[in-house]
C-alpha cells in the first residue's frame, strides 16, 4: 500500500489488514510510534471534523500536523498549481492528508509527490477513511463482515458513504436493504454493480417489517434542499427518523450507525439505548486512522 | 474536582489547592506529564488570547492540543446540536476547554461528555481560569490571600472578571474599594452578596486618598460605548488613567493587576515601575491553567 | 546572535556558521533537541508558506507552536499596542517569529520582548531567513559561496528577496547578472551599494548569451500589474519564460532557484532537469530555519 485514495484500490486482504491492525492499536498490542514524523493536512475544502479526526490519530501517534485549511491567502490564489503546492508540502511532510472538493484530486496529487497521500474526500467521489471507519465499526460489533444483513437508509442517491460502504461490504457477501423515498434511490449504476458481483438487494420506501432481522442499521441525512417541493419533504421525513418505538424488536447484535452530523433522523431518545454507536463510531474513526498512517508509512520507515 | 465551571462550585481548600499546585509547577517541584494527553479547545467564540494561553500550558506540560475556533463550516451549522459537537471531541480528546457566547453553555456541555470540561468564558457569566490566575498572582506577590486591601477599578457594571474575583476573594476577608463613574457602579446584587457575607466594602468615584493603602489595584477598562453621551465619557475618563504621579507613595508590597487587553487606562510609563504586575500575570495563566488540567487530569489517570 | 532581523547584521561569518550548521542538522551530525520549548508564530499578515515551514522546523526539533494568523479578532482591534500584544506572546513562548505588514516592525518587536525574534518578513524590507535558505541552497550545490556568476532574472525593482540577496552574495566576490525588462531594473541605490564594494554585474534585458556560463539562476516572476500597459507585458513575458530548450548548454553544477510560488516563468518541463533546484531549495529552508532556531536559543540555554 503506497497511498489510500479509493475503497476500489483495497482488496479483502488490505481491508482485514487495516481492521486487524486498527484492533491491535486499539487495544494497545501494536505501539506505532510516529515521533519527529509530520503530516501535511491540506484541507482545500475545510471539514473539521474530519481534520480534528487525522490530527487526533497522529498526535497520539506522537507526530506532529502541519495543516493548510481552505485557500484564501494561499499561494493557489497567486496562481501556482495543486502541483506546484503539494510538491511543496512534500519537502515538509512525511505523509499528505487532503480533502479537495473536486473529483479525481487525491489520485492526481498522489501521482506528483512522492510521499504517501490519504484521500480524506475528493468531492463527490471517495472517502476511503470514512468507508474503512465504517468496516471497523461493522466489524467491532458484528466480529466479522461476511453475510450480514444491512440496511442504508436515507439519501441514498448522493450520498458518497453509503455508495462506497455497499461496494466496501460487497465482497462480504452482504444482503442489503436500501430504503429511501423514491427520489433518493440508489444510482442504478451502483444496483447494477452489486447484480454483477451477485449480491442480494431489497428496495423499498420503508422501514416496516425490515428492522427485525437487521443487524446494522446505517443512517444518513436527508436534505431538505433535495426535494423540489418542499411539501414532498414534509411528507416523507417523518418515516425515515429512527425513534426507540420502531427498535423495540431489534436483535441483540444489532447496532445503528451514522457518518455524523446528524440533525433529526435520530432521535436523541435513541442514543441511550445499547444499539447507539454513533458516537463510538466516531472515536474507532481515530483508532481507523491510526492504522491507515501506520500501515502507509511502514514502507517510509 | 470533575469540572471547573464557575468559581461558585470552588471552596477555600480548593483555591489553596490549585495555587499550590501552580506554584510547585511553576518552581518545577511537580512534573505533570501529559505526553498522549489531547485537549479538545473549543472556541465557539473566538479569543486568541486564552485559547494561546491554553494551548501553551498543554503544549508545555507534553500534550497534545486540537482546535475548533468559530462556528464557521462546522458541522454546527449544518444544523447538529452543541450536544453532538462536543459528543464526538469527546471521542477525541481527553479534556475539553471551552469558550461559548451563551451563559450556562459550559455547565450544559459538561453534562454531555464524561470528561473534564474546563469554563474558558461563558458569556457575561463566568471565567474561572481568568479568576483563579488573578488569586494566583495576588498569592504570589502578597504571599497570603487574607486580609488584603484590594480595590477594583474602571467598569465595574459590566466586567465579569471583576464580579468573579470579588466574589472569589469573599471568602478570604479582603477589604475592597469599588472605584468607577456612577453609571458603571458594581450591580446590587454583587453589593448584597457581599453585605450578606459580612465584607467591608466602599464604593467612590476616585481613587484619590486610597491608593497609598492599597496592596492590590486592579484595574479594568472603560468602554466608551458604555455611555450614552460620548461627553460623559470624556469627562470621566482621565480620573481613570494611571500614571506614576498617582503611585508616588504607593506601600512596598503594592501590585497593579489587568486582565489585558489595556488601550490606555494604564499610562505605559507604569509599565516600568516595580508594582506593575499585569504581563507577569499573563505569565501565572500559564502556570495556573497548568494547575487546573493537572488536577482535572488525575481522575482520568 | 540574539535576533535575526536583517541580512544587514549578519557578517560573513555568522553567515558560515549558519549554513554549516545547517549542514550539520541535515546530516544528524548535530541533534538540536527543542522538547518543550515554544515558539510563538506571529503572522500579522498571513503566509501560509512561511508559516508552515517555521512550523515545520520547531516540530522537527521537537518544540511546539502557538500561532497567530491575522489580526482578526485579536487584542489589537481591541485598541491594544503591538508591543503589548508581544509583551503577552513574551510570557508564553521562548522565541518569537513574526511576520507584519510594516518595515521596521521585527527590530521595534525585538526592542520589547527579551527572548529571540525572528523576521519573518516586514514589509518590503528584509526577509532574512529567505535569503539565507537562498545562501544554504547556493553553497549546497555549488559547495562555496566564493567567485560565483549569479544571474537574478524577473522582477528585480520591487523584489524584495533579490535585493536582500544581491546583497547577501555581495561578500562573496560574485559576478552578477540582473536581467529584467527596463521598468523592473534593479533599483539603482542597490547598484550604487555593489559600486561601492567594487562588486562586478551586467545589467541587460536578455538573457541570451548569458545562460551557459552561469552558476546560479535565481528567478522571479514578473507581475502583469506591474506595467502600465498591458500590451508591454504581452510583449516582454515570453522573454522571461525558462525553458529546456535555453538550457541545453548549461554548466554541470548550474542550478535553478525560485523563491516560489512560481506562475509560469519556468516551464514545467524544466522540472525534471538536473538544474531544477527550486522544490529542494523550499526543503533546505526547514533546515536553514532549525539551523536559526537553534543558534538563537543557544544563548537561552
Amino acid at each position: 500500500m503506497e497511498n489510500l485514495i479509493s475503497m476500489r484500490n483495497l482488496g479483502v486482504d488490505k481491508i482485514n489488514s487495516l481492521i486487524e491492525l486498527a484492533e491491535n492499536i486499539e487495544s494497545g498490542k501494536v505501539k506505532s510510534d510516529m515521533t519527529g514524523k509530520v503530516m501535511g493536512a491540506l484541507f482545500f475544502e475545510p471539514s473539521t471534523r474530519t481534520q480534528l479526526s487525522f490530527e487526533t490519530a497522529m498526535k497520539r501517534l506522537g507526530g506532529e500536523v502541519i495543516t493548510m485549511s481552505g485557500t484564501k491567502g494561499s499561494s493557489l490564489e497567486k496562481g501556482e498549481t495543486l502541483s506546484d503546492t503539494v510538491k511543496i508540502i512534500n519537502q515538509y511532510s512525511d505523509i499528505i492528508v487532503m480533502r479537495h472538493p473536486l473529483e479525481g484530486a487525491a489520485k492526481y496529487v498522489s501521482e506528483c509527490v512522492d510521499i504517501p497521500v490519504v484521500n480524506a474526500g475528493d468531492g463527490a467521489n471517495q472517502h476511503p477513511t470514512q468507508s474503512m471507519l465504517d468496516l471497523y465499526s461493522i466489524h467491532k460489533t458484528q466480529k466479522s463482515l461476511d453475510n450480514l444483513k444491512v440496511c442504508l437508509l436515507g439519501d441514498l442517491r448522493y450520498g458518497r458513504t453509503v455508495h462506497s460502504l455497499s461496494f466496501a461490504l460487497g465482497a462480504f457477501n452482504p444482503e442489503f436493504y436500501f430504503v429511501s423515498p423514491e427520489i433518493l434511490n440508489m444510482p442504478s449504476y451502483i444496483l447494477d454493480e452489486l447484480d454483477d458481483l451477485g449480491i442480494k438487494y431489497t428496495q423499498t420506501d420503508s422501514l416496516d417489517n425490515i428492522v427485525d432481522d437487521l443487524d446494522i442499521l446505517y443512517v444518513t441525512r436527508i436534505q431538505k434542499e433535495r426535494f423540489t417541493d418542499p411539501e414532498d419533504y414534509e411528507k416523507v421525513k417523518s418515516s425515515y427518523v429512527i425513534t426507540p418505538e420502531i427498535l423495540s424488536n431489534v436483535k441483540d447484535n444489532f447496532k445503528i450507525l451514522h457518518p455524523l452530523p446528524r440533525v433529526d433522523e435520530i432521535s436523541v431518545e435513541v442514543d441511550k439505548l445499547k444499539c447507539a454507536y454513533y458516537f463510538q463510531q466516531a472515536k474507532n474513526g481515530v483508532y481507523m486512522r491510526q492504522a491507515i498512517i501506520t500501515k502507509l508509512m511502514e514502507k517510509c520507515a
